[in-house]
């Protein structure tokens, strides 16, 4: 049973230019949904783990949302370490 | 300037196979993290409006996240009103 969850968000930087969620946004606008002023899409990452969340195991997660699940360049993310879903 | 985000956050349902989330967890494990149980991989629309969340405003929202912005026959959504990022 997983004992802890870590969700990593990853979204292109705001000076990107998103055309996923520019297209998103005319279709919100189309079916009827007013004053949309932006619209971002991005990725999620859920990652349950079988153990709990150490501060080395922090710091390498930390390391592969960076490198491996986005692209710093284009993209930022953000990390939460959640509840356990099953605890 | 926005004074309302709505976050949408899209995920494969549970009993749907993730290739992608499954080829993320081999990928971490390859990468040292260790006792990784599950990683599932969704999308995340990101809705900045230009007034309040009425009623009626997140009615429709929730309509356009179940039809637009997901696919209901294999895909759940969570949807969530945030604190405006400019107030």
């Amino acid at each position: 049973m997983p004992v802890a969850r870590v969700v990593v968000d990853v979204m292109l930087k705001q000076e990107i230019l998103d055309p996923q969620g520019r297209a998103v946004q005319g279709a919100l606008a189309r079916l009827g949904l007013d004053g949309v002023a932006d619209v971002r899409q991005g990725k999620q990452f859920v990652i349950d783990l079988a153990g709990p969340v150490t501060q080395d195991k922090l710091a390498l997660l930390n390391e592969l949302a960076g490198s491996l699940l986005s692209n710093p360049v284009i993209e930022d993310y953000v990390l939460r370490v959640e509840e356990s879903p099953n605890s």
